[in-house]
């Protein structure tokens, strides 16, 4: 028993994690500790490679997100969840070795402008595993965005074996 | 207000944020976002780097936390919550690109057993800022464990400015 429940515990190798693109061209996604696949209750890690030209959706999520930009160039549009919309977002430049919050529910989006590098970046969460709210684009009401839950990544492990007829 | 709040969240950059050893030879501490510093609310990060040879103390928090390696070799011992004391630790070898997490009160402490190399890591805990528990030994009783609250790095933004006499 004992035994059993430190191997959940146990040092893993972040270079033999699997990573995907979870149908998100241009995405490597690893989860270094989640929710679902480690069972963390109030954290989880995510490493996370965006090519050049790629960027997650405009989204909100009812936990604190930080980023720490590994390597890479890229921009983080920000809105506020004050009013019945986003709005026009302010747009902060990110750069390697650089850090960042998201405040519970503001709208954000981040995007690797640089023409020819990766953006990596770790990202870390609170309250796992991650319900997002998707935005079509800055002046969609916050009520209409559309809930994404399990997230991509959290999909593969929640859902159903399938009969095979 | 706006502004002023949407302050609080611009891009850090890391190599600006202060470091100090906090009174513990061979440590380097900065808090990339923090509770104190940075108003998080539940999730805190830390840059850690341990000279060869430094380590943490023996301690618990009733936190999880998630360590990633950077760069170097070390050492976690790891022990348990369930008997009066913690008792012989279970021993981890840590090396760069690895991950560890420690579930909430687990006893453990992470030591840089390399001659030569520093061991650097992001440090991930929850429910901030850090609560921590100190052992002197394997065998102390839990019960005896001595808080150290606020903890070394949170203690200069907390405490209140003395009278000069
Ligand atoms: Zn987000
Ligand atoms: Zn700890």
């Amino acid at each position: 028993m004992l035994l059993l429940a430190l191997g959940s515990l146990a040092v893993r190798n972040i270079s033999e994690i699997p990573q995907s693109d979870f149908g998100r061209g241009g995405l490597s996604h690893i989860t270094i500790a989640g929710a679902v696949l480690h069972g963390m209750k109030e954290v989880e890690i995510w490493l996370q490679t965006f090519a050049p030209g790629s960027r997650t959706p405009i989204h909100r999520h009812s936990c604190e997100e930080v980023f720490v930009v590994l390597k890479g160039k890229g921009t983080l549009m920000l809105a506020s969840s004050s009013h019945k919309y986003p709005g026009t977002p302010q747009v902060f430049q990110l750069y390697s070795n650089s850090t960042f919050s998201i405040h519970v529910n503001d709208p954000h989006q981040v995007l690797n402008t640089d023409e020819y590098e990766d953006l990596q970046m770790l990202v870390v969460i609170s309250r796992p595993p991650v319900k997002v709210f998707i935005y079509e684009d800055w002046s969609m009401p916050h009520t209409a965005a559309r809930l994404k839950f399990p997230y991509y990544w959290d999909q593969e492990c929640l859902h159903e074996p399938k009969d095979e007829l």
